[in-house]
């Protein structure tokens, strides 16, 4: 029997604008798939004389965000506002009034996600954020529910459209980081400050997210290693060329002997891999799974349509999940929350990697058998070394290292006796080679 | 309360025996995410005393299939022997016994599925099938859930590893297609008999499946216009090079102006698509939502890790439903039964595309006038057109023509137009060429 199913939306931004069009626009595909209806009660939003870009018509407007969760009438609680104070609060009082729960909110859940899914489990009620990371891209539900049967192993994803942008640009010859940025500006892919994006921080957050539902671990987003793009040089884009190499801003989740490793970073990745190939702001997640192998989901990371895609199709999940046994519906992070791993996240020092150094050193004789004297003595082999002129400082010779696998620890060790050579005349760049085999 | 759901398998082959290697080996895992156990009750095998792979201490074998779809306390048929007769009818049978069905069988479903779809829907039992298509990938979660809030406008797939890896080596210098087929087979990669693989049978069955839940349309395997890949030549693989093609044997589901186009071929694909350079046996699908945009999916099509992955994921779904009215699950098809659209798929005439064309041709003084005549008499426009020294045949000359869009109609007319000039030396060989932008 058809029935109704009663929205309160909080924010009426670029997604929220997006949600209110997807259920306008294709209520007969979605009435076809549910066989129930669906119906945005009431949305708060900041400022009621604002013009709207959305037909809003029939819809009632309330710049009281508490009167969206405390609405008798409505089932379900979309938050599409962002931040992570007001946010919160609203959402905690939603949940204590067993109204179910979709948001976008990635920092939100990233930061304070444990004390709202605790809060949800006890009000039997479901969070569900599909859109929180990677946009269109259902990863979330692949994750909870497609892979299922698997022990994840690791996950590799560019999960950031604007960083990805900046680098499939300097990827071109001649482009510098300063350039492209202010060309990312301009076309809205990157923000006046954007501080949040290039430094990884967003990254970071939804790498938080991926990594508790593949591994069943609480959200930590404080233990997660963060290393923004601002420090790539087009040289390194050169050199990654080179050497058959795309050099991509990765969130990375694996495990490690002890525990996981939870780290978003440059890296080098070979460009035969299919993720190599994911350019401009489009966005990408790889995901090991102990039996179905490697396998990789592909979509817009970031927009109105994208991401509201994700924001109605958890409507149309919770919609479903309405008859269900509360305690039988896929679980906030796909484990039993009783069931969570306690095994911590390493420091990045615990891990291990192959890595890409770069550097000047004096171009004469024995400042080669120096610097690869020093690998030596830390047991650290090296796979191919490359002295090149430096068309800058002719006085100079560029050094390329890439190093087998070894630990972050040692190669630490190494960075700081080269650095200490009177031979190396510049700081040492370091890449992470990425290991996605 | 932790509860232990019971499971018959009928079928202990590759994907049998590697559904139960995932059940033994992955058990807490699985039960750290849905709080139950599961736990395999009876298998079907056709010989009782033949060696197994797996271990199968502590389960019943029986080489009566019946037994297991009339087994009082199985909740959940998993059907992986394969075959459309004896299948269906046990298939048949469990759902009239209140049997939740998961099965990997493509053929059966696209040839059979309404019938059991429609017996299923009566008895309030769900059918899932995510291992049918594409194997470990969980394309058919994502249509049917993860993409819900999308008018899906079209998809296009590389379903079929035996032609991807066909196609893949045919790529590189001096290959063959009888030559790499023989290795294809050395490999394990094809079948002694090829023909299912390379004329496209197997991916017409997947196609089916994906189009009817991606539309919303009633399975119709007889309709699906299917060509095969045996008569792509190392010759079209060079030119597809030369002008930044791949060529990939893709299933594709789109909308026309009156239904719908279901079609097998092989396609000319731009090599800076994602899809292009999904290589090997690796499986992928491409999904245009109206929201969400592009987006795809990739991982190992075949094999028994992979597909097991999905086996397993549909047992938990099965279990994650039991408490959920029957009504509100995911229907069969991702749409109420009652909602399904009746419009047409479309003969494979009433499609546009761009082609390629490439045909022998006599060396002389007006060749070129009249065969571009002939195009510019139907108003078909061509882009490029490429005339090069013929190795084979010196005194002939190859050409090559890449036209625009145009109708199959027309361009089926062109063809005998051409064929029938005195000038034209050969077969003219006719490939489509994919618009996935």
């Amino acid at each position: 029997m058809m029935k109704t199913f009663k929205i309160g939306l909080l924010g009426l931004g670029t997604v929220g604008g997006g949600t209110v069009r997807i259920l306008q626009e294709t209520r007969d595909e979605i009435e076809r798939r549910i066989g129930h209806r669906i119906e945005i009660e009431l949305i708060a939003v900041r400022d009621l004389q604002r013009a709207r870009l959305v037909d809003t018509d029939g819809i009632h407007l309330t710049d009281d965000p508490f009167a969206v969760v405390n609405h008798p009438d409505i089932d379900i609680v979309v938050e599409l506002m962002g931040g992570t104070t007001l946010a919160k609060e609203l959402l905690l009082r939603a949940i204590e009034n067993g109204k179910q729960i979709v948001t976008a909110n990635k920092a939100l859940l990233a930061e304070q996600g444990n004390v709202l899914f605790a809060l949800a489990e006890k009000n039997q009620v479901n969070i569900r954020y599909e859109a929180a990371v990677a946009g269109g891209i259902p990863i979330i539900k692949v994750l909870r529910e497609g892979l299922a049967a698997n022990q994840i192993e690791w996950l590799a994803g560019i999960i950031n459209g604007t960083g990805n942008y900046i680098l499939t640009e300097m990827a071109k010859p001649e482009a510098d980081f300063a350039q492209v940025l202010k060309t990312a500006q301009a076309l809205g892919y990157a923000e006046a400050d954007p501080t949040f994006d290039v430094e990884g921080i967003d990254a970071a957050h939804k790498l938080t997210i991926l990594a508790s539902i593949a591994f069943g671990i609480e959200l930590q987003f404080d233990k997660v290693y963060t290393e923004g793009i601002t420090r790539v040089t087009a040289e390194d884009m050169e050199f990654a060329r080179l050497f058959d190499y795309k050099i991509k801003h990765l969130g990375f989740a694996g495990r490690t002997s002890d525990g996981f490793s939870l780290r978003v970073h440059p890296a080098l990745v070979k460009k035969e891999v299919l993720i190599a190939n994911v350019d401009g702001v489009m966005n990408a997640v790889m995901v090991k799974g102990n039996h179905v192998g490697p396998t990789m989901y592909y979509g817009p990371g970031a927009g109105a349509g994208p991401t509201a895609s994700s924001v109605v199709a958890d409507i149309i999940d919770v919609i479903r999940a309405a008859t269900q046994e509360p305690t039988e519906r896929v679980p906030a992070l796909g484990f039993q929350a009783n069931r969570l791993t306690q095994a911590p996240v390493e420091p990045i020092d615990a891990i291990e990697s192959a890595y890409y150094l770069r550097c000047y050193v004096q171009d004469h004789a024995g400042v080669l058998a120096q610097i690869s004297g020093a690998f030596a003595d830390l047991g650290i082999n090296i796979e191919q070394l490359h002295q090149v002129p430096n068309a800058e400082k002719p006085q100079d010779a560029t050094l390329v290292i890439f190093t087998e696998k070894v630990s972050e620890r040692k190669i630490n060790q190494a960075l700081v006796a080269l650095q200490a050579l009177t031979a190396v005349d510049s700081m040492i760049q370091r890449i992470r080679i990425a290991d996605l085999g």
